[in-house]
């Protein structure tokens, strides 16, 4: 057995049945970062004050990115959504951009493929503001940290 | 001067002016990886043979993504993908899958958005279709390595 | 404190979390008008019994955008709609086109961002298909009329 | 001769052909406002400053609005959009936020429904960001103000 | 009475009133088949095992085509699908590709133009994968099979 | 070599590149058929006149579909479409509607997909708006008669 729920019987592709599956109260938070040169980082942060607000463009990118999740990735259901908050912190020690993503739903399945879609379409956000002056910015640590709600039960990173 | 063109003398976020910018022909690659468990990628890569194609449907995910790209990032221009390739490949020593995505348009701005999307896209495929038997999948490396075409010339990451 | 929800206490914008809210039936009524030279307006209202239906194709435009509501706005949910109705009424005294539609959902949020969409939307295809005779028409009137159902009680324009 | 070019011989309407119009390059301007209750202006002026960017957010609605253009409004034509540039002003006299749009293309037909669409998902974004405090706020003064390039030639409104 | 629901008493239409529609579990089958050359058909059945999974590409197309029901047909609601199966059949006798979708939701109306447009954007997915080689395939026989759950009843297609 | 031109060597999935194909006007029409029973013809093509134009509504989504058809076929490049036309004639003697749609670019590669996207929406429209009456209805005959301009030159159905 493979494990894989994506896969019938056959090894075809398909949208796993979660029709009897409880409409409960779901919650999922994943994280990741921008890593870029000293001077794109004191670029953006100082512009966040006085010159063009970087972090705010990428974060509503992240909110309207974790509704589209359904349409991007092929075998996500969609859901109703009732929550999206994306944090983007600058950290000197990257030196770059930590970005924070939660979302909500009460629904049938989790909502760990929108809370990971908001933080990697904010990433692409910030590099894309940020290009003209850095295109060797990298983007990684991306991964789920909690996933709570539903049958399997609560889900930490370690 | 900032150096950010996204914003305006006023420090409002806009969509570049590239009116002025001549029709080329513009490359781009990207590239980035799906870390996991040995015992996840021992299930993919047999997988890919045997019991369902997770790279399969992660590189079509990956494709449709490039194309999804100027509707996701807020200032991004929208323009006539020419071309869209993405490999996926396994790597023991991650032990992971690798991705790489290469885009070409015939336009007036670059590609490296697309790129990177596209390289994005497919990476939380890999995780969704994953997700049930590994939770701490890690996505990382995602960075530009080619950029071609266009006034500011020939870009290749170290 | 600021009174607008769409803000977390950092003055961050993030989509309000109605993850507790009642599931309830809802209903929004919106209204708007786009104004004419009178001899638009002849074209208009003739036409639609015999040189092609504007009316008709602005009343489809609306209740199809009622539907990308959550796309196009930032911070809105997406809800699973169930009612879209469009009215667009010629009124020899603006002259113009009146517009109303009312949006009904099940859900745990208010549907007047849809219904106000849905105004808007058939309001630009009725300015994009008469823009050949007249350039200068001009949209507005737009407001919500009625807004029922859930915890903020029945709203009526006064 | 009815003159809405919108409609073929027998009334039915289609998607009108440019194909053998020239490429060049066409800007359009369109404005509009929001009107809402002194107490809501106050918030939102005061709040740009330290408690939340509402006309940030709507901006960038805005752009990204415009790029949504051809796929809400039935019969627009797709187009490679070179710019979007989206000003909110408070103005105190209304009292509210005046909104100006600006697209820019180098296609075969005009962009004056993308400055249109622009204009008016910014403004649905500050109502939508607004009526907690404020559900009597009205939408209006949405007209085109300039279109120039292709063969009509440059329109100013009086 | 014309007996078509997606009209009002004046014609106009609308998207019919499901509100007070009970949430059940409904499901929906359709099928359809893209008919071609016999050298068409060697080469993909061929290829699926060697040379590129048209069928494994078109699979995947329908199940994302599901889930754009609502954005493409007018007057359809939008539904939080719980489940997705779409199979490719190759049938010699045709000679060409069957195609079967079942789709699954728990909501207030039917399933079945959801499952109907999974067969049509597979079969189009057949089609343009194999255009290179052949242009006069056929798409055809695209029918609802089964429909349950909902007041309507259990419909099966004779 | 299997002349399935959207696989790569290895037999991956990919978008052709169509970067060095010359921009040249091109058009395609296709064509498709909805059989109902005799009395479903009936209400439609009586309820043009007078009850709802089912055929009205269905074109306009033909068109609107024809503007999706790179975001629903995996591999399709996206293309400024120049015109779409779509034509329903009800056929007495199916009894049903005939479809018939033409599309036009001026781009790097062909629009039949364009054409066969409208035809299918079109037709799925026709089956939405009188399933209410007739669950029984087909959707056939869909194919491609013209496609011209280009490389490959013109092909005209038999």
């Amino acid at each position: 057995m493979s494990g894989l729920t994506h896969f019938d019987g056959k090894g075809d592709a398909h949208m796993v049945d979660v029709s009897d599956k409880a409409v409960t109260s779901r919650v999922a938070t994943a994280e990741g970062w921008v890593k870029m040169a000293r001077e794109t980082f004191d670029i953006i942060t100082e512009g966040r004050a006085k010159k063009g607000d970087v972090l705010g463009v990428a974060r509503l990118a992240g909110i309207m990115g974790a509704k589209q999740c359904s349409n991007l990735i092929p075998l996500c259901h969609p859901l109703p959504i009732t929550k999206v908050a994306v944090e983007l912190t600058p950290d000197e020690t990257l030196p770059g951009i930590r970005i924070e993503a939660t979302v909500k739903t009460t629904g049938q399945t989790g909502v760990e493929m929108e809370a990971l879609t908001a933080v990697n379409v904010a990433a692409l956000t910030v590099y894309d503001m940020s290009k003209a002056v850095d295109k060797a910015m990298e983007i990684g640590g991306i991964r789920v940290i909690l996933k709570d709600g539903g049958k399997s039960g609560r889900y930490e990173a370690k």
